[in-house]
């Protein structure tokens, strides 16, 4: 790996910067990004080795896109339009279905691998940007029998070094089963978020009462709106499922506490408890 | 402090235990509680020094209650009945309202200091007792007038000692905030594991596909049921308000979403960053 493009210099794509840089000393990070100021940052911090633009591409070994899902759309096809036939090319964005359905027919097509790193925090841009972030994480990869084996091979080395895990499934999957474990998540975050500052705006220091239990809960409120618009734009039908879901789980407790049937309560949140069982499997 | 008394040698009390032994390392604590197994662990573990009852009060410098709310209605007044004219008693409980009434013309009620520390863990139990758990954490005090100055005294060496900072409330007010910063966050966790997990039932793999967002906002969904359900009894009028408003945002987020309006959909989630700053507040 020689010449290695990283196309949104944000958390995502300057985590992977860092690691890349870790696992090939040798090579040389370009950062392509229409945030100048972001560009700068990321040369400062040492993210990048120098800017480019996506007609540079053509030396590119690997070209790394994580900027939001719709920007996505409009760029792999010009990404897939500049690479050479060696260049290997992935995307990290949070859907799939609509952005493997823009390349289906793409020449370039076998350049690309779909890929959905499970990683990120609650922050974003080049200063959020953290080595080892990939570490025991999972990615998502769909379609890998669209993409060319050899390409496939040096992106799943890559992946190795950085210490993923890889699970494999098709896109509609993938973004019907992401609405529920990562979508509605942080819905129901900037909702809460929402409902808790609309009720105490004129308390601020009621949050003085605020303890570590809704700190976590809250926490992904503080995602960024420009990444997670197009998330839910692309991913509507699900993510509209999964709310249905939830709102109506919501009322029937409401229901359960109306009609001060305890009992039932109690059940309710034994049977939530199960989760425990669950999380303790994803570590 | 020679003689201190932990009812319920679970993580509140438990950690309490811990921390007071540090403090005061000639005092010995006893422990009451009604499950027998969590008394010799708690012994096991060293959290307490020795098991009593109720009729021991008498020599007690302190007794901490940390029990689920509903038996702190029944426990609190005995514990007044069988103490000396020295002895400061404070609870733990997430609700204040109904606790402070219960005992309000208790000819003891001076001896009583109503308190909210809110701190705590998704775990329960003797050994889920931590030290340290209540440093730089916040303690709130209700009706502090209603209790003997002297003893008012003791008590805030202690939270002082333990690194806590005091705030003072009146119980309705404790109540209603606390059922939005703290309650609601349980019910949306609750709730959220419940449409994971049913949704997903027949298909285990798929929470290798949830990060560390999910496990954030879906950690509460742990708690004790034993634990929550007097919670949400003892403080009905006001969870029901937060979980009819918390309801109408996420209906309303949904039909934004229907309406493909997502400008405003942005709007929503921009306003809900505002959460940043409030919670870089807390810490």
């Amino acid at each position: 790996m020689n010449s290695v493009f990283v196309i949104g210099v944000g958390l995502i794509g300057g985590s992977f910067a860092l690691d890349i840089k870790g696992i090939y000393p040798n090579c040389k990070i370009f950062g392509i990004d229409t945030n100048k100021s972001h560009l700068q940052e990321a040369k400062e911090v040492g993210i990048i080795d120098a800017e480019a633009s996506l007609q540079d591409l053509k030396s590119a070994d690997l070209v790394v896109i994580a900027i939001p899902v719709d920007a996505t759309l409009n760029v792999l096809p010009e990404v897939l339009d500049n690479i050479s036939e060696e260049t290997i090319v992935f995307d990290a964005g949070s859907t799939k279905e609509d952005i493997c359905l823009q390349v289906k027919n793409h020449p370039r097509r076998r350049n690309y691998l779909a890929a959905h790193p499970i990683a990120g925090t609650e922050f974003s841009g080049p200063k959020a940007a953290i080595k080892g972030l990939y570490k025991n994480k999972t990615n998502i990869i769909c379609e890998v029998e669209d993409t060319a084996f050899k390409l496939q091979e040096r992106a799943l080395k890559l992946f190795s070094d950085l210490g993923m895990r890889i699970r494999y499934m098709n896109p509609k999957a993938h973004d019907k089963h992401i609405a529920y474990v990562s979508h509605l998540s942080h819905i129901s975050s900037f909702m809460l978020g929402k409902t808790v500052i609309e009720k105490e705006k004129n308390e601020r220091d009621i949050f003085d009462m605020a303890g570590s239990g809704f700190e976590s809960t809250v926490r992904l409120a503080k995602s960024s709106p420009a990444m997670w618009t197009p998330i839910f734009q692309q991913n509507k039908t699900n993510v509209i499922e999964t709310l249905d879901e939830y709102i109506s789980n919501l009322k029937h407790f409401k229901k359960l506490m109306e009609n001060e049937d305890f009992e039932a309560v109690f059940k309710e949140m034994e049977d939530a408890n199960h989760i425990k069982h669950i999380l303790n499997g994803i570590k």
